[in-house]
């Protein structure tokens, strides 16, 4: 019996490293799409969001099931509802991928991004990618000092996103308010992914240690 | 047994329902502190957001000790899984209000908005703090159609933000970038705030009906 649960148990976690990779996959095509100008690439992102949502439900569905069968107590709980709430955060992170190929949709046959901003967001996409597959990993491996590293990688994040405002902010700025809201949302969206992603990480490590590192949730802007 | 485990239920919905109170003021003042430029008021609402991540630690923990004690199954089990999501986003909501309160100290003593875009920051203000009211309601009794009610604010508050993108989108927009990229932001946070709360709503019905309401997490923008 307890055999069975801990093989339920792996198969979750190997789900939830699906999911992302399912939706760094995602971020990667959204950001290729962003920078490209592709309709196709974000027509293909943004019909494929729904696999993510169904991962999430199925992975919720064997999470519900393994507490009311197997009424896990102490680290065994505490696991399933890290998955549980991981599981959300990583169906959030799709959200945001699929907001940034609607952003595409959008503004097609123009480009969304001015040249002076592409090499930001080129980096925040190569980020936020390695961020959710780095998750993936961790989930995979439990290898908590991975974890941490992961937090280097989002600071770098911020301060692209910090970067971005100064550049926009900028009285010089010559592409006009609709191109700087734009920018705006989208820096947000990729910062919000990196968020998401170490935080899936950090409940991780919580699982395998006990302890939730200090974590704020959300950057100042 | 039973008895007492349905006592802790009740205690836990009504520290859930608390919450929602806590984020509800919390956005009250946070919009008061934006319109009226009043930095006491936007300091309060910052030093009081580590109330409701306190609120929050304290649910999930009762919760996790509901579900090792008593092991609940079926709709039990549902119930305190979606107390757990529910004291998520009700958490992320205070992190909402949150964000309002430092956008107003950041640019103390000028104010955020002009005065062209006020009358829509208080409606928006006014919706986001009754559809947080509401959904306090909808824990506290349990009332499936006044629910449903919430998604007609919601409604309200995405015309509004919108509207809103109409306004500083315009040509004719005369007060710069760097106040529009305020407004931008500003904006995305009332509107997440009122989807969280439509969420929190949800699931209560979710736990009443055994049936998700049909469901869009999130706008296109």
């Amino acid at each position: 019996m307890r055999e069975a649960y801990h093989d339920q148990l792996g198969e979750l976690a190997e789900q939830l490293a699906d999911m992302c990779g399912m939706v760094s996959d995602a971020m990667e095509r959204a950001t290729k799409a962003l920078l490209d100008t592709d309709l196709a690439l974000a027509e293909q992102v943004i019909s494929d969001d729904s696999k993510v949502d169904d991962a999430r439900a199925s992975v919720e569905e064997n999470a519900y099931a393994l507490l009311a069968l197997q009424a896990p107590v102490a680290t065994d709980l505490r696991t399933v509802l890290a998955v549980i709430h991981a599981a959300e955060s990583v169906e959030r992170m799709g959200d945001l991928a699929l907001h940034v190929a609607k952003a595409a949709r959008r503004r097609h046959p123009n480009p969304v991004l001015p040249d002076q901003v592409r090499p930001d967001f080129a980096s925040m996409g190569r980020i936020a990618v390695e961020l959710a597959r780095e998750a993936r990993e961790v989930i995979r491996t439990q290898d908590v000092d991975k974890a941490r590293s992961l937090e280097q990688a989002d600071d770098e994040m911020d301060d692209l996103h910090r970067h971005l405002f100064s550049v926009i902010m900028d009285k010089e700025w010559p592409h006009g308010v609709a191109s700087a809201v734009d920018i705006t949302l989208l820096g947000r969206f990729y910062e919000r992914f990196a968020d998401h992603a170490v935080s899936v990480a950090k409940r991780t490590v919580f699982v395998v240690t006990g302890k939730m590192p200090g974590y704020s949730e959300d950057e100042d802007i």
